[in-house]
């Protein structure tokens, strides 16, 4: 008889393991548990289906020809049993057996194990807001969720859509709605939308969405949702006032779904998953957890985190597939990596934030740059504003932010793969990435960062952040604001209180720079405010700030010439 | 009295290695000499701008701003001296000058230097064929040279152009004559273009160019060039007959540009640069090389390389700049990377080939497979076709190739990062790479290739080439081709000579699949012929390969049914 092998949650990880299992064995007895219907279908899939941009349903549930994922599915190709609207009720550890109970008789019964795996996904959070449970208050998790949403957008011809929560699924959302024609404001508990990004970060992508015509509410608190005589929502009360909506998405965020394994006696981490080790065994070593609800481990800093991405699930799922017939697989942890679209705009993060690092008492340097993907010269180059974060005393690369237009994507994978690599900013700046105008500059935007980041870890360059500098204005701080743009640039648009030295008349006119206060210099993208730096310098000023990123990275207020 | 620094070539290297120097050293006096007129200017820019896509000439010589980079500007800007339109002509070493020669005036000069850092860049390859220097054979090295080209495009309203040699550049020219509505037919001496991919991926690229319409005559020597009675090119005499063309572009490959270094009694390295150590100190320690000139190494495997790069330009000479004021700036060496717009498909390598690994001697596998870039129910989705190779030893990455219309630098710039951490494929397959359906699949084509690899390293997988099954096929073996796709799939297009046995079939079928011959499996993408040969391996086949990256990467002819 081959090796017993219970799979429990059939959507990413847990067919993966199934499926990884049987190649590798084929005579293992392999089953999987699911509670819904629908097996392994793409759940990062849903607000691409809500939006129309994924127009057939199937898509989500089918093979890439169209073939269903569907029991017969696993049964013939896979040789993958699958008992589905059944749920897993309890695991008896000492007698190996999981007990799993029909969704819609109601029998239950009892499968041995050799080897389980646990792949039981992530649940919504539910917040304690007063009438949360009306109508067309919804959330986003399972593809009939994403029917239901489908349907009354339709039937309530929707003019507006309240988000709570501007974390992913929020803003992916916001973008489905407006794709379907309707206003939508996102409500977001605290003082930015995307936590995982450093609020000057952040500042840009809320202004984005707010150039796009998406109301951003932040540091709001929802209080109740009001509905009608109908139980239907009609309005979602905030710290803030109201707005009126027939639909509302709840989607604050996800937790690890952990239950099954918390009743069988399984340890779980300090981030509220399924504690594992590198090979993906629980605490019980014939029992692996994979996917959502395994802990994650991010190997920039060894820290715990939840991280609910379908990527990391199907990588689980391989190593817990291998190791369940007997391989020795390892999985070595996250990136913390975070990927999102906010309508044209790329927006991409990996390792740790400036504000984790403070959190964690590491002390950093940062650096942000702006530049466009491509050469100027290439026509549909895209600006790139990048951020890189180095450890102070080691120089490694710890995280990495990109937000804009421009191709963010690459970069942000380029600098997981030296996290992973335990690269320096040093080693980044000398990476020979490929090059030929279609795809980046001679010196790419991240080259750039890092070798920025160089010169302010070397002394070379003092930098201010688009946040720091705008809280130094709104207290008041005497300082001079340099412009080293052209004419032209400084008339068509600054940051108010700007002073114009252009770069070319900077040598000759340093004098009109004081050497007793704080100067900022900003340019464009600050390449030129960092050669004005340079100019001061060797001039005696010793006093010379640049603003990170420039001009194209100012998320607040500016004026122009009349 | 300042540092004095002297710096031989203005288009890349040169400019930034004074740019840098100045930034570190606002006393040192920094003198450029560059024997043509114009100064930093894009070189890599000059097929785009012959094809028009660069409208403005001036784009390519003028900051993002529009500031010409002119002798005024680094006087203003940066204040280094150019002396343009001049030639170094010798270098005194022991009295640690420079000669030059104004090209104008024929007067001569001593320039005295503390540091010198030559960057006198490349030049074409002139082969030794007969009638080369006809009007309208022309080649492609300066922006006069492109000026040329546009007006020769112009002036005879050229139905065809003949392009002599199938490197980077010459590709780069079939696509901007194709944009000027040009024939275009591309004549290469070697069995195939663009050596520095293997014949499977070249033969992608081949097919690819033939389908948008070029003429690719591979393994064609040219013979002759024949002119009017005016002196203009008629027609190109190749050994597999002549192609009439009124304008002919020789691009056989580049050379370092090393006569002045050689002169000097400089050391030249192996692959015919101006041998440098990690600092890009010369032999002689006061003088520094940088850019095209410079010798490379290969920090895969250490090897000598000629690799003529804006991007490696770029970042040798800040290196080189920081070090002349007397910093240890250290440049860890290239990854022979080449990135490359063949019309509407990308094309990227880096490391080594499995042909360049076997000159070598280094033992090495490789895998080859297809996916989508984005998901399959992502619109705009694009296929990859992937190859990655290994060091057998040690399981190293140590070479990526990439073709197709989808996304591929962002991988190849992954696996250059891998290969400069020194990671395995193991490690690559486990890379937390960004993921979100815009970008990516849950298992990026990336991390798929290196589990595919990891499956061959381990034994599970055993595979074939195209050109591998193609010379096969030709040489009349005997073997079963199994197609493993729907009905429909087989009906619609196959390889000639396949057998259709559906995957979802197989485990029914296994007994008509002979277990004494050998078996080709494939599928559209061979993700479902690797599931076959599981089954049927489980079956006790043991003799079933699969074809790498399955239908949509074969080259080669293929039928379908009436």
């Amino acid at each position: 008889m081959g090796k017993r092998i219970v799979v429990i949650g059939g959507v990413a990880a847990g067919p993966k393991a199934a499926a990884r299992a049987r190649r590798l064995d084929p005579s293992a007895e392999i089953t999987i548990v699911e509670k819904d219907e629908i097996l392994s279908y793409a759940g990062c899939g849903l607000p691409y289906y809500i939006s129309g941009m994924v127009h057939d349903r199937k898509e989500l549930i089918a093979t890439p020809v169209g073939v269903l994922r569907d029991p017969q599915f696993f049964a013939k190709v896979k040789d993958i049993k699958i008992l589905n609207k059944t749920v897993a009720t309890s695991v008896d550890r000492p007698a190996k057996e999981v007990e799993v109970q029909s969704v819609e008789t109601g029998e239950t019964q009892r499968l041995p194990y050799d080897k389980l795996v646990i792949a039981t996904g992530a649940e919504t959070l539910e917040p304690p807001i007063p009438g949360k449970d009306l109508k067309n208050v919804v959330r986003l998790k399972r593809l009939e969720d994403a029917d239901r949403f489908r349907e009354y957008m339709r039937d309530s011809s929707c003019p507006q859509v309240v988000i709570v929560g501007g974390g992913l699924i929020g803003i992916e959302m916001a973008e489905a709605v407006r794709e379907c024609g309707s206003g939508v404001t996102i409500v977001e508990m605290l003082p930015h939308i995307l936590p995982m990004l450093d609020a000057d970060m952040t500042c840009l992508v809320e202004k984005h969405l707010r150039q796009v015509g998406v109301t951003v509410a932040t540091g709001t608190r929802v209080e109740r949702f009001e509905g009608d005589e109908h139980g239907r929502l009609q309005s979602v009360v905030t710290s803030k006032g109201s707005f009126v909506a027939p639909l509302a998405l709840l989607s604050i965020g996800l937790r690890p779904n952990v239950e099954l394994a918390k009743k069988a006696g399984l340890l779980i981490g300090p981030a509220g998953g399924i504690a594992v080790n590198q090979y993906l065994q629980t605490s019980d070593p014939d029992i692996y957890a994979a996917g959502d609800c395994a802990e994650k481990s991010c190997f920039v800093r060894g820290t715990s985190c939840f991280l609910p991405l379908g990527s990391v699930a199907n990588k689980e799922g391989r190593v817990a597939g291998s190791n369940v017939v007997g391989r020795a697989d390892r999985f070595p942890g996250v990136a913390g990596a975070t990927a999102l679209k906010v309508f044209d705009w790329n927006v991409g993060r990996a390792g740790l934030s400036v504000e984790q690092a403070a959190m964690l008492g590491v002390p950093v340097v940062s650096m942000t740059v702006s530049a466009p993907d491509k050469p100027h010269y290439y026509p549909g180059n895209q600006p790139v504003i990048l951020k890189l974060i180095a450890e102070k005393a080691n120089r490694r690369l710890i995280g990495i932010q990109g937000v804009g237009p421009g191709e963010v994507m690459k970069r942000i994978d380029v600098a997981i793969t030296a996290m992973a690599g335990r690269m320096t900013v040093d080693d980044v700046a000398q990476l020979d990435l490929s090059y030929a105008p279609p795809y980046s500059e001679a010196m790419d935007v991240l080259i750039h960062c890092a070798n920025s980041l160089r010169n302010k870890l070397d002394g070379l360059l003092m930098g201010v952040s688009c946040t720091e500098l705008q809280a130094s204005r709104q207290a008041g701080e005497q300082f001079m604001l340099l412009d080293v743009r052209t004419p032209d640039e400084h008339h068509a648009g600054r940051i108010p209180g700007s002073t114009l030295i252009p770069l070319g008349a900077l040598r000759a006119r340093a004098s009109e720079v004081p050497q007793d206060k704080r100067v900022v210099a900003y340019c464009k993208t600050s390449l030129r405010a960092w050669e004005a730096s340079r100019i001061l310098e060797g001039q005696g000023h010793h006093n010379v700030e640049i603003l990170e990123g420039g001009f194209v990275a100012w998320p607040f207020e500016t004026e122009q010439s009349a």
